[in-house]
């Protein structure tokens, strides 16, 4: 069962207890673009008490340079260093796990952000924001050349989702050998400012659905996202804390890396899906309703 | 255990038992616009005995008149109350069997042939192939308006699919109370003249996925769509039979409506599907290679 925090002694002992804080950022730091209330305080506060600060986030059409950004333009202290993205996660599983070899390329489903992080890891892609493939022109496959080189599809939220692209992407799938499928992340929605949109999940749920098969997917919950930040970043799993809002990524990422986890109630998850005859078999060590609460402990 | 048809006799006496014929398409009459061998020797023959014909087919993307055009254009003798399509099982259902009140409207992921169905039984709709909604601009959710009178979201194959389409549909089935989740088929992928691209089942996928459940599906297996035929034709179902080429919507469907069933093996299905320790579950009661082997017969 959670600890449900509600003393300033509470969040006391949790800052006293862990060294390192994870946070997703949709529903936790911001919906949209407006910033939850508190955040800055909160994050200002983990920085005095010198806490390691990481945010991992499953957006994928951001690079962590681009995503670094968006804190700025909040207002949010943040360094690139510390940003871990699923696109980012995405192209690190290609060049350290896969190995990719230098002469093979990728079809991306995705945007910008993804094609960034595919680029810095020194990744060939073909497909993405290219106009040719950003069309709702008929599709023939007669005319379409399969690229034997194409040895991956990489599957992100991308909004310019279109038949050219999903029939390109199956035809590497099912006709080049032991062509990759992987997805950044799984997410069925994605949090816009105004509402729920589909998610990175959706996107590639047509490939999925055509093929039979689900992808390999490399964002939370996945171990992926847990391997390319310990590649990067010393810390103390038993000292670290995983903050977040969605309790089938966020808190299952925790739980699968041996971390403390916290679940706000700012984001998607309600007080029904955690309590009740109904409640997810997921259950967080902590519960808050809000970043902000944080703020109670004086310093 | 399936009957392998091989001598005149066989095809004789299936002939003899069967008064009904009811035929798929894709993959038996044809591939994509090239006619199979045969085909219009055997329809010509069933005919000419008196034989009851029936074209029953998952492509949404024309209507029952427009796919008429295709048959004329191979040089197939067919006539559009043979043809029942999933576009025109979606229409029914919702005009028969739901009921749909005259004041709600559908929102259409589908193409001309859909739309045509849904206007011909007198139902509203929108989306579809309006151009506003087939669009790669990106898709504001604070500049739409939710239609409240839309009760359904019907989704067909969709060339044209995108992410407003994607993001309208989902408002509509997770804001409006009881808005229905209707797909014309769950076919994986959709047999073109030059190879596999991704069928109806892909295009419904992302919702399917957002919204973490199935639709109500009226092509083949469903039984929607016997129903429709049900109500608009007479025939004797244990002196009918069903052909096809895919054994998860052709012959369960048959198999569902208690029809003999005939596999052929010039569309999806191969020898290795139904042979061996990995074949399908799905056994229909009679296998032959083409259905111009029937031609074997001596008038």
């Amino acid at each position: 069962m959670s600890v449900r925090l509600t003393s300033a002694q509470d969040y006391a002992s949790l800052l006293d207890r862990y060294d390192t804080w994870m946070f997703d950022c949709d529903g936790v730091l911001w919906h949209g673009d407006r910033l939850i209330d508190g955040v800055v305080e909160v994050l200002g506060m983990l920085r005095r008490k010198n806490k390691k600060i990481l945010f991992v986030t499953n957006n994928a059409t951001k690079s962590r340079k681009s995503y670094k950004g968006k804190f700025d333009q909040l207002g949010v202290e943040a360094h690139v260093d510390e940003i871990y993205g699923s696109a980012y996660a995405a192209a690190v599983y290609l060049s350290t796990v896969i190995k990719l070899p230098k002469e093979k390329k990728v079809y991306v489903i995705g945007q910008a952000g993804l094609e960034e992080e595919l680029h810095e890891e020194g990744i060939a892609f073909l497909g993405g924001t290219d106009p040719a493939d950003c069309t709702l022109a008929p599709f023939s496959l007669s005319d379409f050349t399969l690229d034997p080189d194409v040895a991956a599809v990489v599957c992100g939220l991308d909004t310019q989702i279109n038949y050219t692209k999903l029939s390109k992407a199956f035809q590497y799938l099912t006709r080049n050998p032991e062509c990759l499928f992987i997805a950044t992340n799984e997410d069925s929605t994605y949090p816009s400012a105004d509402g729920l949109l589909p998610g990175a999940g959706s996107i590639s749920a047509p490939l999925r659905f055509a093929l039979g098969k689900d992808p390999v997917c490399t964002g939370k919950p996945s171990r992926t996202m847990l391997d390319c930040i310990n590649a990067k970043v010393h810390y103390n799993p038993e000292r670290t804390i995983m903050v977040g809002d969605r309790l089938n990524t966020d808190i299952l990422f925790g739980q699968g890396g041996g971390l403390a986890t916290l679940l706000v109630l700012t984001g998607i998850t309600s007080e029904s899906d955690i309590t009740g005859p109904n409640a997810s078999p997921i259950v967080p060590d902590y519960v808050t309703n809000s970043l902000a609460d944080i703020c109670a402990v004086t310093e």
